[in-house]
């Protein structure tokens, strides 16, 4: 069996893997394009590097696992046609993103911004506005797997989790779940609207300055998903006004955020460079997932974790 | 029943005592001193205002309840002697600093001081250096109540904990718990040294240069107990050698943190004014010791929590 990489994995992580899989040949290639690839069984790829071409040379090609999240952009229909196995790392964000949030919502609880700002002044004043998060509320814009890692989380710091989502069906570490219908009922409890929403038809300006209205002008907006959940002028006007307390945007309507957008000033908005999901653990998390599943695939368990259907791209 | 506030509490919980408990006669008056204060059975203070003449004045007085986590400072011989029940909101400080804790853990792992440097310039870089906590090992010094709630929340962020106690026994939260003595074998592992031990002469320069020899380069220490703990001169050696990577304060060997102190500046330390038990829910979080020891109190249960043997004083 022989499995080629074409992303660099540190040493230690390759002899790992080689202790595990002892009877597996690994390689690393990262010029699939000119390398001899024709007796690799599987690939580890980005998924970026692999086209027709690739696909026509590979001839044992039986597994792609691809160690991103997203595979929109690869050639699903030859994938189909070949009848080759296809694997993600679909969850892979959970973690470093569900810490994000907590760590924005506790950083600003805690006012730790003032307080790095009294050190740069070599100031010693202890009354400093903080506050606690249990006992407060949070509406999640789509509790889906990384939405209720962010639940469980909130959760365990005593925070009331109210999910959104399309159906209202119950999800995982929500207190309670509704429909986006209802989303104006539950935002005057809320004291934190956090959105991991992908951007689909429905999710496109979703929110608009009624939502602000009517949410606490206390309140945490968070936007963690797509930028174009809402249109950053409203976002601006509900921030200018007070009508929410502050904002934690990791996604904008246009990325890179331009120079001349107002958010960058606003002293109750704090601005991530679509961050939140990076890790340092990546690579780590994503040979987790190919480790379950090479184990899976040399036992004959073709039932792999996150496996994709190239039909129908997810 | 005549119970007496000498500190503010709000109209609406004010109003929510007096709806709970309808036959009991709530007042506030905060100058103990020359009010008429004979026929109060309870007096709920901060502690301060209590003094040997104000308790030969009280000659009602049953219990005091002092809306403080220590009462070293009151005449504790005379309200032994007097018989008067005294008790305290132990366990206050718990929920605020262990939110203070992990804001700081995951701010620093998130890289959210960075980010707001970046916003200050306008710069959209997402190439910074950011990591996980799930994974992690933590020490922390002190597994009692405010030590073991840091403990559960970092479990629920995966990471594995390990207590350090006197006697080694086991607490609540802690995978693993061991004797102070035990200290320079686990140090190494750490990703994380948390202290939260008070000021006692076993506790006094507890960690002094070996301790930070041992600790990752990587390492952040933080320091929640009482400044005591380390000599300055020793932290900021560790700081600037790089033995540790980071070091979070909210206590200091000195309080407020002379000016001329290094620590203000070290690029690797972060600076809090003795502020991480401070909380807008205090007084909530107080009154909700008083509701369920009132309720106790006019059923006749003595037991009440948060009892302190005046003898002993605590």
């Amino acid at each position: 069996m022989n499995v080629l990489f074409t992303f660099k994995i540190k040493d230690e992580q390759m002899e790992r893997l080689q202790d595990r899989f002892p009877e597996t040949h690994f390689a690393f290639n990262k010029d699939i394009d000119t390398a001899p690839i024709d007796d690799f069984e599987v690939i580890v790829t980005y998924g970026g590097d692999i086209n027709t071409a690739v696909l026509e040379r590979a001839t044992s090609l039986q597994w792609l696992m691809v160690a991103s999240a997203g595979v929109e952009q690869m050639p699903l229909a030859e994938i189909a046609e070949k009848g080759i196995v296809i694997s993600n790392v679909r969850g892979i964000h959970k973690t470093p993103m569900a810490e994000s949030v907590l760590a924005h919502i506790l950083s600003l609880g805690r006012a730790l911004p003032v307080l790095a700002e009294q050190q740069q002044r070599k100031e010693w004043k202890a009354k400093v506005r903080q506050t606690e998060l249990r006992g407060s509320t949070a509406v999640i814009l789509g509790p889906g797997a990384i939405g209720s890692e962010i639940g469980r989380l909130l959760q365990a710091f005593g925070v009331r989790t109210i999910g959104c989502n399309r159906s209202g069906n119950p999800a995982e570490y929500m207190n309670e779940t509704i429909q986006f219908g209802d989303l104006l009922n539950v935002l005057p409890k809320a004291d934190f609207v956090i959105s991991v929403l992908p951007s689909t038809a429905e999710t496109k300006y979703l929110l608009t300055e009624v939502h602000f209205k009517a949410m606490k002008p206390t309140a945490t907006f968070m936007n963690f998903g797509r930028g174009d959940l809402v249109k950053e002028s409203h976002l601006i006007e509900a921030l200018k006004n007070g009508e929410i307390g502050h904002a934690v945007l990791d996604v904008f309507e246009r990325e890179p955020l331009p120079a001349e957008s107002d958010l960058w000033s606003l002293s109750n908005a704090t601005i991530s460079p679509h961050t939140s999901s990076h890790s340092g653990k990546y690579i780590e998390r994503a040979l987790e997932f190919f480790t379950e599943n090479l184990t899976k695939w040399l036992s004959g368990d073709r039932e792999l974790i996150n496996l994709i259907d190239p039909k129908r791209g997810y």
